[in-house]
């Protein structure tokens, strides 16, 4: 009798856990619950953002992933609900009964309660807010072209980008390099070296999660491309004319902007507090060293979803290389339990983080190892590039950039519009 | 004095006319006005639709393409009038007086009045059509995976063409191939193999404008594809649950199918009705052998929203080389009549026609010559890289195509949503 493994999200962890799965065909029949169609790699969308990637580029097809995986049926549906007392999910359209479940459902960005900023300063969790984002930085400049006055010609050339993390950093520089570089000669009426983009970050130092060499770094390599950061500069409200900051004395500030990206809070899946478990302060599930619920051994709960916490007391970060640890290890601890053998303990495996700049500007820190430069840059580029699902994504990207590095272009430049019925 | 050259429209017809304006920079100014930001490629909007092609790979960034051209402004905006009679016209934002001017604002497709049809059956116009139709093909065969009762999996795997014109049989052979190649092994629950693809054409063949021998042979391929064409179908209605088709003997049928997509009339600019200018039945307007307008010599218009006439006393059709030549020939007018020298008749010279079935299926005929199959299909690509604008996109282009080709995998399968908020 084989048992029946639910998964929900195809993200990195639910992705590598159906393929651990996959080898188990006389032992497992597993189904695979998305609301999208398609694998993200989300560590390459601000490169949508920013027009340097096409959304296809960066997503793959689960099924297709999957095709090969003939005990994996995969559905695309949203899930409604898990109750973990009699074994069952509900979604939109299907819903089962389950032997075990991994939950490997991700995490969306938070406005600290302050949802209403959204509208003036979209986050960058999905392609469709990616190409948003893309839309209104080009058509910033497009805007721009066209205004007469002067000032508001500078509202439009002013990009805020709140956060220092990665995502924030990356995004900064990639709008920064976009005005300075790829649109140089396009515009008659700007000059696109005039624009400014702002880096809003409420800690002391960009990239708090490196080494504070490397933040510092970080900081200057981003001056040099031209972006200001504002470290210690807390955000206190986000309207359609800008931002308002407060410093760390409390002295107040405005910064007239047409274009703001939030790269700031995560928040984790709603259906965390439905479930009757431990959560932590961030709304996360606490797992055990098992990766499951202490209550539900056969409730798993992976990525950005889980809250594990390392020997040294640490919380394991929310990373893709954390979550294809994750999902391979409560693959396989689904496994040893349905062989009645005892499940064993997770024990991350650091492969380093790294964070991208600009052309040939890059950080990135590996088992106390520390690299900046060229040498990062193309680290990132060669794991990024490595990463990618499916061979075809990775050779299509590697080319767009070895195009875009040529030439300073950037191959996405189009402003889409919201509605397909507006010609 | 410089004369100031206004035009409306970055097709091919428009980014020509600008091209050739470039090279006088001494005797003109240009202002170019599109409401997108891009050119599109339009003859292969149908593979974004059928998740062959990604939008960018079919779209350039007019001001990019143009970047060179320092005589030259692009705006990205709406026409909203022009008044020839005082030589000047307004947009959204910018407005001024012209002294040459030329409409290049292509067309549109016509439901034939039933306008509510378009809910049901988006054409094939924008790449925000495109995707939304790419949406809708990938969202059947999702739905159809879901689903229990066996006559709805039907509905969901029926999929109506009306029209059939290189269009229509474009997107019935592809989405044909999706399903018999691309998707063969990704579904569990269905056999994407069941997939009834149906082209509807009210006339007596598919590919009229081509010789009927050729409109032969390509039912005939579309049929070993397993796609099922009607002639002489007229339809009587569209809505949530299909189609209405009545035959040339007035006899009523019903197709249950859940994705419908328009691939038939079209419909000029709606600026034309406004200039009070002669206009044909389909509402183009008609220019002189000159292509401007009889009543304004320094207003010419140009591709799909002109009525030419041939001394064959047939009119040109709305195809890119009609568009570019026209384009060119209205430049150089512009260029004389500054130059006080006398305009020249147009002349287009036939570069023949092709359509593209699948793979290795195509047909074409130039100058009499007619071809079909792997020699055919060749030609159509090499003829579509070739006129793709940009080096960057053509060899992208050719790279995907090679890549499918090998493989029978399409890139871009991504179900996008509308709303970039919808998490």
């Amino acid at each position: 009798m084989k048992k029946h493994v639910v998964i929900i999200g195809g993200g990195f962890g639910g992705l590598k856990a159906a393929k651990v799965l996959a080898d188990y065909t006389d032992l497992v029949d597993v189904t695979l619950i998305d609301k999208r169609n398609y694998h993200l790699f989300q560590p390459l969308l601000y490169q949508v953002a920013t027009a340097g990637l096409s959304p296809a580029d960066i997503a793959t097809p689960i099924r297709n992933v999957l095709s090969d995986a003939k005990n994996v049926t995969v559905y695309m549906d949203e899930i409604k609900s898990v109750n973990p007392q009699i074994n069952s999910f509900e979604a939109g359209t299907v819903s089962s009964k389950y032997d075990y479940i991994i939950l490997a459902c991700g995490a969306t960005h938070s406005y600290f309660g302050k949802d209403h900023w959204e509208e003036f300063a979209p986050g960058l969790k999905t392609l469709e807010m990616a190409t948003e984002i893309r839309r209104r930085i080009l058509m910033a400049f497009e805007s721009a072209e066209k205004e007469a006055d002067k000032n508001r010609q500078k509202e439009w050339l002013t990009f805020v980008v709140v956060g220092g993390g990665p995502t924030g950093v990356e995004m900064a520089g990639a709008i920064s390099e976009i005005a300075r570089q790829t649109m140089e000669a396009d515009f008659r009426n700007i000059d696109p070296k005039d624009t400014r983009v702002i880096l809003i970050e409420a800690g002391k130092r960009v990239l708090a999660s490196f080494n504070e060499t490397l933040s510092i770094d970080a900081k200057a390599d981003l001056k040099n491309l031209g972006v200001e950061v504002l470290n210690e500069a807390r955000v206190t409200d986000i309207n359609a004319n800008g931002v308002a900051l407060a410093d760390a004395a409390g002295v107040e500030q405005k910064i007239a902007s047409k274009t703001v990206v939030w790269a700031a809070g995560v928040r984790p899946s709603p259906i965390n507090a439905t479930l009757n478990v431990p959560l932590d302060k961030a709304g996360r599930i606490i797992v055990s060293k098992k990766l499951s619920v202490e209550s539900y051994p056969n409730l798993f709960v992976i990525g950005d979803q889980a809250h594990f916490d390392e020997p040294d007391g640490k919380v394991l970060p929310g990373l893709a290389p954390v979550a294809i640890q994750m999902g391979k290890h409560a693959a396989k601890n689904i496994i040893r339990l349905i062989k009645n053998e005892a499940s064993l303990d997770f024990k991350y495996v650091d492969k380093g983080q790294m964070a991208t700049i600009g052309r040939k500007l890059a950080v990135m820190e590996f088992k106390g190892i520390k690299a900046r430069g060229t040498f990062a840059w193309l680290a990132w580029l060669f794991v990024h590039i490595y990463y990618l699902i499916g061979f075809k994504n990775r050779m299509f990207v590697m080319m767009q950039w070895t195009w875009s590095y040529i030439t300073f272009n950037r191959g996405a430049r189009l402003i889409t519009k919201k509605d397909w019925k507006d010609f």
